[in-house]
């Protein structure tokens, strides 16, 4: 369970942060790192101090240039970030987001991101409606902002002890193979070429202006990701697009 | 009760590490720090910068030259450790230490004191020998020794969880104790409505006929009730829906 889960930084500035980050996963069994777009070089003195033995996790990370080639892959992304603004998008806690994953990672093609962004300014909007939910660490509301490395510890923790309660009285050595295996869920890529495909169709018939998006967009995301599209489901959908894109070509006839 | 529950740090080498462990107790609500003996300079600049904005709780720390000073008022006192060598010890987890604290504290004179040791060598023998019972963080069997900061968040997290769960349905509502405000679920009848728009408007683009059904409107009722649709999404997926009608009145152009 635990080797396919995976730890995203995006922009992280700090690389005494990527370096306790390392040592963090290190600490609780994670090994899968993906740094997004760094800002700064991640290999340092800084790194290596803080990393305390574990810095070859950083040296094995995929260092890629968007969130969507770090978690292409990933079945399930969640990001973690304060109550939403804007939005609100499903909120999970760690310790229910921990519980939730020997289900999510029951099929042996899933995989689980944990998301986390910059240590001034968090997880952008747009980053944060790519995520199936966010979770929040509970913390003091006036003083709310945990260190990077030490919010990746609060979720790695989480996961470590449910996976330490799998072990107990287990068997064979795949714990996952006792959950029932789930739908053949669509993965981020996937899902992301559907949006794309929705929001074209919704320009074409004439409902949605990215001029003026009012939100459109996030709310279908919202919608959609609620109900972890299976790929066969996604199929249909996407067929559906593609037979109202046949009929754009015609001027619109209001009655 | 997290007002009554002290950090006590012995013999730190590391300021960053006094001020990331000031950090995590302000996340966290805990806010009596007690130095015993620092090996470095308690306040510096790196202590300012890993505290990053907590760095109050290092100026009202109470700094003393033994661990019997520190923890001379407390009636539990833990000790964080690795498993015991020498003298095996009453162990516990952090979650096991957390959910006994509220009976620990209920006497208002009741003070609980949580004990790290030094980043190299953690706590002596005779130091560990002081305390009640040792406190374990489930880790990485090769790689098991957290930072200093890193454990005190664990720890202070677990604290905070369970003060939080005492929280809810007090009379003072703490904006964690507080629930999600609820979403207004469309009804059955409005599900319906938009089920039969989405049959129509999938007949109208010659996506679907009911003559050789294919489970199609079945697929999409399940995808769509697992969502739990908001009124307002309903509202946006039936405007789609009449935008697409409006463009079935021409001939279906293939190409």
């Amino acid at each position: 369970m635990l080797e396919r889960i995976r730890i995203v930084l995006i922009g992280t500035s700090h690389p005494g942060n990527i370096g306790g980050t390392a040592r963090a996963m290190h600490n609780m069994g994670l090994a899968d790192l993906a740094l997004v777009a760094p800002r700064c070089e991640p290999i340092s003195a800084d790194t290596v101090s803080r990393a305390s033995g574990a810095d070859h996790i950083v040296h094995a990370a995929r260092q890629v240039a968007t969130l969507e080639e770090a978690v292409a892959d990933c079945t399930l992304v969640v990001g973690a970030s304060a109550r939403s603004r804007t939005l609100p998008w499903p909120m999970t806690t760690p310790r229910e987001l921990a519980e939730s994953l020997p289900a999510e990672l029951a099929d042996e093609r899933a995989r689980v991101a944990l998301v986390f962004g910059r240590e001034d300014s968090g997880l952008s909007n747009s980053e944060l409606q790519r995520c199936h939910a966010h979770v929040n660490i509970p913390a003091n509301p006036d003083f709310s902002s945990l260190n990077l490395a030490t919010a990746v510890q609060v979720l790695a923790y989480e996961c470590r002890l449910v996976w330490l309660a799998q072990q107990v009285g287990d068997t064979d050595d795949t714990p996952e193979a006792a959950a029932p295996t789930p739908h053949a869920l669509a993965n981020h890529q996937e899902l992301e070429r559907y949006f794309a495909h929705l929001e074209r169709t919704l320009v074409a018939i004439g409902f949605h202006d990215p001029a003026t998006p009012r939100q459109l967009m996030a709310r279908l995301r919202r919608f959609t990701l609620r109900a972890r599209p299976e790929r066969m489901e996604l199929n249909i959908l996407r067929g559906i697009l593609t037979a109202t894109e046949q009929r754009t070509r015609c001027p619109k006839t209001d009655e």
